[in-house]
């Protein structure tokens, strides 16, 4: 044995700015393009979906994203299931200095998730019709998805940085997805994930989409603190395997949904390239005026008691829920009109629906600035 | 099944900063080498084209082009043919502020393209000899071809940012190449396309020339808002590996023009050794005196109604086409004397023609700027 | 033969930035894992060691690590067992102008090593019961050794940039390791060394622990001055194969320490995953308030006196022991609680004890910075 | 046939900055190395030779370099040999503005090429024993080199851009080597080159040695202009191969000689462990004190009458040629000691000669700069 043998091998992995679409040899007409995805019996209008973060998602919002056809999760251990008014605590994070930002989403949500709240929300959200979607971690999900679900909520969405089909605690039983799905009666959505077999064996247990991202971004907190990090190009395509895998064996297509990491409509229409039937997408909807947090934005674990991640950013509020969605835009930079790109995508690469564009053709491509860009052209 | 098989596969592809060529076992004295290339039955004396932007080629450039033995492209549907006095138009758009340029360019691109303008400007290119080309996109070439070849036009060029030979709409009949090719009796050029299989359905339309490039740029709009691109390179050897088939299969020899991304002569060389008979330079074209737009340039696509991309940039007017052309020149940047460039290479690798360029080796190396050049060779 | 055969050949290698790793099928509550590591008999509650530079490890932050179940290891080489007063002598450098810091090192590293003061160390080391590592190079090894084992040393340390068993000179008989290690009757722990064959070959030698790392920053002086460099994740896989190789041959468990390079949690995590038992972080320890020396730092060559390297640096003393190791932190970069995030780690990727977090994925993931991050989630 | 097959195909190449090289498994003592190396029946006490450039080697300095037992090339067609009082020729060049400068260069370089300045200059070069090379392009060989081998030249080199076996002009009969070694009874040492094929013809001719490089710097004229450069690793490895092939053929062992492109003492060692009996290095001789231009230096190709390339650069005056080449430094970048460097280098690898310096293996590690390097160790 010696150098060449034997080695742990590392296998390679791509993210956004690593790989590009290529056109193929038919073109169709964007209006051709079919853009719906489904989660269980429900059916949306476009893939795009709302992420589950207080800046982003309040009651009103996932309101208007329902009135176009789309959907939006709530999260219910934020602050809308912790006070009242919900609105005037949003309000207290985005009136404070940038230094005691963290302090006061910690302060905010240390107050206890109130059971009748969650009822509150989910009936907000449904008023006029929209699909209700809530999520909660693993570890409340026992206790937090009934109340949601007898309080009309649609859809389930159990979420946290990794999760797997098996988890090994000291406690004597732990979340079982089975179980869950045989309890709840609406559809499960689980994340996130990354990998093929972890998404296989969450499809196993009957979950009804999958959220794929774990540490995405080039620079991310997981990266730095733990080491851990999936390129999304690569992680939704080993999940979309797994969703294909599992398909062909049972004929039940369970949709991958890429969450996180996303900056603009190229990298969503690369993502559902790769694979995905949806995105779902959190600081471009706190950029929208319809957003709850006026051009702020927050994660989820922002207000960790023990181990707070991440600081609020303001990306600004600077787009409107249709402009972010559907356009017209005069901008080039790719941050309005996702769903026209993902159909005039489509068009260039001859997908008439989102499966056909499951079939076009990614190349490593890296995106890298270039300087002294004298003959370019203008066109 | 697991990680390692099934996955969707991602191939490499090189752009220009990816790429050198190296140097072989033979050398020649620039002056034994032929640069010509030929569409249809034109021949050119040097293989680099101007492209169809109001800011690069009006009809005085292209009469220059024609002059020197070149060949520049007009667009049919700019500034060119929709207003008698084009000029003024040009010096509107070169007047514009910064920031009202695009919304100048929008309105100056409203008014409707007429007809008698288009026998118009053929024949003002055509005026001193000059081999007259002109360029439309897809949807307007059943249109505006026919007037352009009874004005006299020599080459037709259809171009668009994807084009294909099979292009799916709801309109009963779309732009048929085989139609267009057999009614119009002038050679009619095709692009943009990338990918040995579209290039090769296009080649079987009967067309005469192709343009390879799509989203080329790393930073360009095509990338960031739809994700598609495809380095040049790698689109150039394909694209090339399409007319080496269609020629072995029957005896016909199209010339692959490589469109797009090209910075200085370095580039164009390595476009012509990956396979290209010849390149187009647009913001190049733009920097000449001769050029219509006094240093100014933007692209096809700024003036779109509904889809404005691109912006106006000022490169700057500092050459002259035969500078930028021919040379001689004092910059060592690359800048100037393009033909020379092409020449000089020529030598280095031992290649008497294009022909034989197209053998020369190309090498992946990464042009990455580097720190602390302490004992870099002043040679 | 030709250009494609018989040429030397070139295997990658990979460093920290290059690399991510990926959750698994199984997640584990991080309470339920287990980081203790060994070095002969004697066993450490975590697998994070202080290197041996002034600025770091001074008996008393010595005995501090012992407190906590961990260890430090004592540069015989430096100041400690040059000068009665070393903490006056670590203040000096302190208090040096930065212009003069390497002449005053230089200075202060002149006068000869006093064996009195190896035995006075080594007994303040081990005043409260802690487990005394020092280390020397192989060029003192004979002489220093047997005094610091007499004194009371638990386990030595010989280092040096490049370690090997096999080493050439002029004199009659150089250090053999075979011998120290049958003389002196402690645990050796030999580095620094990369590698398959030569960490093989040291470990036949019967030594009881490996250090793992040669020039692997990016920028280091090894790499500018003489060209040689082996990035971390590469060089600690290599020699955890050879760990592996040596075991199944021989039944004895001889642990890789990874020594170098590491800057946060995250590279911790990845050194484990790569193969390594434990690390050894320099920098780390002396940003604790319990260092030497101020939150300065300096490396065992910049007091060289022909041929120094380094220059003293200045990282600030931003933590404290506990929140270096354990935590709690409110920083979100990785730079504290390097013991949590291994943990946290482990339970992300379903590992119970290091042996098994050796059997983490890692894949190629290079973290490059991106611009315009419009769309990034704020999770 | 699709997009898999059959395209042109691209093979890596790499630069300084993406190799290093590994360590062994045996050490040796620097003081035990051999770094002798030899052209034709001259042998030099180490393998590090100045460029023929004007700032870097006039008479004096290749005395100086003679007495050290190394080898200065002299450009006969740059300014030695077309002014009496060449030193007030290059200071002229150093007094004048930077913007006049490359005017200036090409001024003094006007002036035609005076035979007995040749013999005068080889004089002045042996005054003191010291081998005496010259340089000259292969357009000027047949009439420069009798000269200066008549005047007492103990090795002449023919230097260009690209220099092959096999040259086609329009002139009846172009340089011949195999005739020129026949003739002129000298060691004939011929580059610049790169590739296993050029080479290998090259060194049928007959040649005593060859110049390996072309374009290799990641930013320079030729890439940017020519598009044509390979980077130095690779070029000296299959440089190298060539050059083992013909000893393995015919017993004879011409030296190969890395040219350009090295900026510190890292870049030579990797240059000799790809091969490189030898290295050529320009700028760096420019920045001693015993250079004839004041710490300025500028290419051969600057004062070139049609072409001009490259400018005048300042890289410093801030060593002498003992520093340089032997230390001893406080420098930590590698910009002195060059032949220490080498040594302790060989040290590290095991190597006693360079012969056993080219078994060296060398590993693909890009040295990227990274950002917040908080743990790294000051080692």
């Amino acid at each position: 044995m010696g150098l060449t043998g034997g080695f742990k091998e590392l296998r390679p992995a791509y993210g956004f700015d690593d790989v590009a679409i290529a056109p193929g040899s038919v073109t169709v007409n964007p209006e051709l393009t079919d853009v719906h995805f489904s989660i269980g019996q429900f059916t949306f209008d476009f893939p795009v979906l709302a992420a589950a973060l207080d800046a982003s998602v309040n009651p009103f919002l996932a309101r208007e994203m329902g009135k176009r056809g789309g959907l939006a999760v709530m999260n219910l251990e934020g602050l809308q299931c912790r006070h009242d008014d919900a609105e005037a605590a949003i309000q207290e994070v985005v009136a404070a200095a940038q230094e005691e930002s963290a302090a006061v989403i910690q302060r905010l949500t240390a107050p206890p998730i109130k059971e009748e709240l969650i009822g509150r929300r989910v009936r907000e959200i449904k008023e006029n019709g929209a699909i209700c979607a809530v999520s909660c971690t693993p570890a409340n999900t026992k206790k937090l998805a009934p109340i949601a679900v007898d309080a009309g909520c649609d859809i389930f969405v159990v979420q946290s940085t990794v999760t797997t089909a098996r988890h090994l605690s000291r406690s004597v039983r732990g979340l079982i997805f089975q179980e869950l799905i045989a309890n709840i009666q609406v559809p499960v959505v689980v994340g996130n994930t990354v990998g093929f077999e972890p998404t296989r064996e969450l499809l196993e247990c009957g979950i009804a989409g999958v959220l794929v991202g774990v540490g995405p971004g080039a620079i991310c907190t997981s990266r730095e603190v733990l080491g851990i990090g999936v390129p999304q190009i690569t992680a939704t395509i080993e999940c979309s395997a797994a969703r294909d895998d599992y398909y062909r064996a049972t004929g039940r297509y369970v949709p991958v949904i890429t969450d996180g990491g996303m900056r603009n409509g190229g990298d969503v229409c690369k993502a559902l390239v790769a694979g995905a039937d949806a995105v779902m997408l959190g600081t471009a909807f706190a950029r929208a005026e319809e957003a709850p947090a006026k051009g702020y934005a927050w994660g989820m674990s922002t207000g960790h008691a023990a181990l707070p991640r991440g600081v609020r950013i303001k990306p600004g509020s600077d787009t409107t829920l249709d402009r972010l969605l559907f356009g017209p835009t005069s901008r080039t930079d790719g941050s309005e009109n996702i769903v026209g790109a993902v159909q005039t995508c489509m068009g260039m690469v001859g997908a008439q629906n989102i499966s056909e564009l499951h079939d076009a053709e990614l190349i490593v491509a890296p995106s890298i600035k270039t300087e002294g860009k004298i003959y370019q052209q203008a066109q």
